[in-house]
C-alpha cells in the first residue's frame, strides 16, 4: 500500500491469470489455449507487415477487421466493436453500461461462480456486485435474474464449468429484461454452445462478447470483439476513444482478417478439439471423476476422492498444468483445458500413477 | 445518446486522433509519426513469431521487454511498467493516482494547452480538471503549480507546442510537491529534451511515461512504458491486472526487445529527424512564420497572415496533412510533424504556391 495510490487502487483485488510457465516438457492445460497453431495464412499476414505500416498509427476504427467480422455474422459494421483482447472489451463494456446511475437500479447481477474477472471489473469501476447463487450442480437459471433492476452479465458457456444455456433461455430473459444491458460473454462459444448473436437485431440491449483467443488460436495477439445494437457499439466506442484511440495494433488487425478468411481451417480445429473433449470426458468418467457437461474447450472435473488440490499439485510436479481454485465451493474440482490427444495422454498417465485415484476405480 | 449508456459515457467528449488517410500521394505530417521505418532487426523479430507463440497467451508481466527497458536506463525491472501504447499507460496512471480521494486535495493540475487527451481521461475517471493557464508565448512555469494540492501532469516537451522544460525546473517542482504524483509525459523526449528518468530514485512520487511510437518508429504496434518508484509501478500493475491481464501482445513485446537492441539505428534516425526539424524551422521563419522552439518531432508554427485554418485546408487539398485545432487560442497555428526532407519539400512547395503567403514575405 502506498500513500500515492488512489482509493480505486486501494480497493482492488486484481485478477490472477493462470501460470504462463512454458518449458519444452510442460503440458499447458491451464489457460484454455488452443493446442493447434493458427493457419499458415495468419503467419504469412504477420510476416508481410512492413516498416511503413509499423511506423504509422493503425486505423483507430480497425475498419478492415470490423468489416470482416460483420460479414461473418451478416451484421452491419456499426454493430461490431473490437479491442485488445476480450478482457479489454469486457472492461470497457462494464464502464459503458454498468457504472452507477445508468437508469433506475444499480450494480450488476452475474452468476456467483463464473469468470473471476467480473467482480474485479466491478471493484475497478465502483459497480455494486450482485452475484446470483448457483445450485449444487453449478447451474444457474436465467429466470432467477431480477429483470430491469440492474445490468446482467454471464458467460455462455459458463466458466469455469463449461455448462451452456440454450438460446431459448437467453431469449426468455431478454423478453422481460429490457431496461438495462444484458452482456453475454461468448468467449467459449466456438465449441458448441448456441450463440445469441442472431438475437442482436431484435434486442437493442443485448451485447455479445467474443474472442480470437480460443477457436482461432490467437491468444498471443490479443483480439476481442463485441456485437450489439448500434447504440451499444456507439457507447463502447465513446469509452474506447476516451481511453486509448488505437487499442488494436496493425499486426493483430491483419492477422485477424487473415484468420477470418480461413473458415475451413478454423472449423476443422474446433471439430478436433470437440472430439478430444468428448474422449476426455469418457476417460475421466471411467476413472470415477465427476465431469460437468461441457460446451467449451475445457472440462470441469472432480476427482473421485474430491482432493482437487492434491491432484493439482501432483499434476504440476509432473509438468501437467491445470487450473485449481481454493475457494470452498471449487476446491474439490479442477478445470482442465483440452489439448491434443497426446497432451491428454500425458494427463492420464499422471492420473493413473496416483495410487488413491487408481484405488477408487 | 442511448438510455443504456452509463453516466460515465454520457459525460464523455472523446479524444479525436489525427486523420489516418494514407493514399500513396499523401504526405502525412499530422500525427507525429516517424518518417523512417524501424530497423530490419525489428521486422525479423516479427517474422520469427511462430504459431506456438501466437496460440498461447503472452507473458502477462512482459518480463523480457521490461528487463530490456530497465537495463537501458539502469533501473530495476520493478521500476518499469509497459502497456498497449502510452495512451493506455496514461489512462491507467490517471486511474491509479489521480482519482478522487487520493489523500488531501483532489483533481489534477495540467497545462491548459497540452495533450488533449488529459481532460478526456479526467472526464472518464471523474477527476476534477484544474488547467494551469499559459502565457502569450504558450509557456507555463512549473513554479505556478500549487504543490501538494492534487496530482500534476504535463508533457515534456509540451504538446502541441514542442517547448521543453529543463530538468532543473522539474526538480524544483518535485522538491516542493511531495504528497501527490507528478506525471511527466515524455512521449516526445526522444528528440532532445532533458529526461527526468534520472530523478526517479530520488523522488518516489515521480512517474515518467514514454513510448515506442516516435523515435522508435513503432506507432503501429502500440507500446508505451512508465518508469517510477516501485510503489508507483505496483499501483499501476494493480490497475492493469484489474483491467486486462495481457495488454502487450507477443509480437509487440518481441519487436520492442529487438528495437531496444539496436540503439545505434535508433540514435541515427533521431539525429536525422532533429536535423530536418532545424532546417524546417529556418525555412518556415524565412517565409515569415512564427515558430515556437521545438524539442520534439514536430513544430508549432503560425503563418504570417495568422490564417491557420485556411493554410490547413490548402495543404490538405494538396495531399499534405498537418494538424489544426479550431479553438480560439490555437486557430492561427499549425502543428507540423517532421517528415523526411522530401516530405518537407512537398510542404514548402504547397506553401510557396499560396499567393497571400508569398505576398507577405
Amino acid at each position: 500500500m502506498s500513500r500515492f495510490w488512489s482509493t480505486t487502487v486501494r480497493r482492488l483485488t486484481p485478477y490472477v491469470p493462470g501460470e504462463q510457465r512454458a518449458g519444452a516438457d510442460v503440458v499447458k492445460l491451464n489457460t484454455n489455449e488452443n493446442p493447434y497453431p493458427p493457419s499458415a495464412a495468419v503467419l504469412r499476414a504477420i510476416g508481410a507487415v512492413d516498416g511503413r505500416a509499423l511506423r504509422r498509427y493503425p486505423d483507430p476504427g480497425s475498419r478492415a477487421l470490423r468489416d470482416a467480422l460483420a460479414a461473418e455474422h451478416g451484421l452491419g459494421v456499426e454493430q461490431v466493436f473490437v479491442g485488445n483482447g476480450s478482457d479489454e472489451v469486457l472492461a470497457l463494456a462494464f464502464l459503458a453500461f454498468f457504472t452507477d446511475g445508468a437508469g433506475p437500479g444499480r450494480g450488476l447481477q452475474y452468476p456467483a461462480i463464473s469468470y473471476a474477472f467480473y467482480p474485479v471489473y466491478c471493484d475497478l469501476h465502483g459497480i455494486e456486485r450482485r452475484p446470483l447463487p448457483l445450485d449444487g450442480d453449478f447451474r444457474f437459471d436465467p429466470d432467477d435474474f431480477l429483470a430491469n433492476e440492474s445490468g446482467i452479465c454471464f458467460p455462455n458457456p459458463n466458466a469455469p464449468t463449461g455448462v451452456a444455456l440454450p438460446r431459448a433461455a437467453v431469449r426468455r430473459l431478454l423478453e422481460r429484461h429490457t431496461d438495462h444491458v444484458l452482456l453475454v460473454d461468448e468467449a467459449y462459444a466456438d465449441f458448441g454452445a448456441e450463440s445469441v448473436i442472431p438475437l442482436i437485431d431484435e434486442f437493442p440491449n443485448l451485447l455479445v462478447c467474443r474472442t480470437f483467443s480460443k477457436g482461432r488460436a490467437l491468444a498471443g495477439l490479443r483480439l476481442g470483439m463485441a456485437y450489439g445494437s448500434r447504440e451499444l457499439i456507439d457507447g463502447l466506442c465513446r469509452v474506447k476513444d476516451s481511453f486509448n484511440s488505437y487499442p488494436v495494433d496493425v499486426v493483430a488487425e491483419r492477422a485477424g482478417v487473415a484468420s477470418l478468411a480461413d473458415r475451413g481451417g478454423y472449423l476443422e480445429i474446433v471439430e478436433r478439439i470437440v472430439a478430444t473433449r468428448e474422449r476426455t470426458v469418457r476417460e475421466l468418467e471411467s476413472r470415477g471423476f465427476r465431469v460437468l457437461p461441457s460446451a467449451a474447450n475445457f472440462v470441469f472435473a472432480r476427482p473421485p476422492d474430491g482432493e482437487g488440490e492434491t491432484l493439482f499439485r501432483r499434476l504440476g510436479q509432473a509438468g501437467v498444468l491445470v487450473r485449481h481454485w481454493s475457494t470452498p465451493e471449487l476446491a474439490a474440482w479442477l478445470r482442465i483445458s483440452i489439448g491434443t490427444d497426446a497432451d491428454m495422454a500425458r494427463l492420464f498417465a499422471v492420473i493413473d500413477a496416483v495410487p488413491d485415484i487408481d484405488a477408487s476405480r
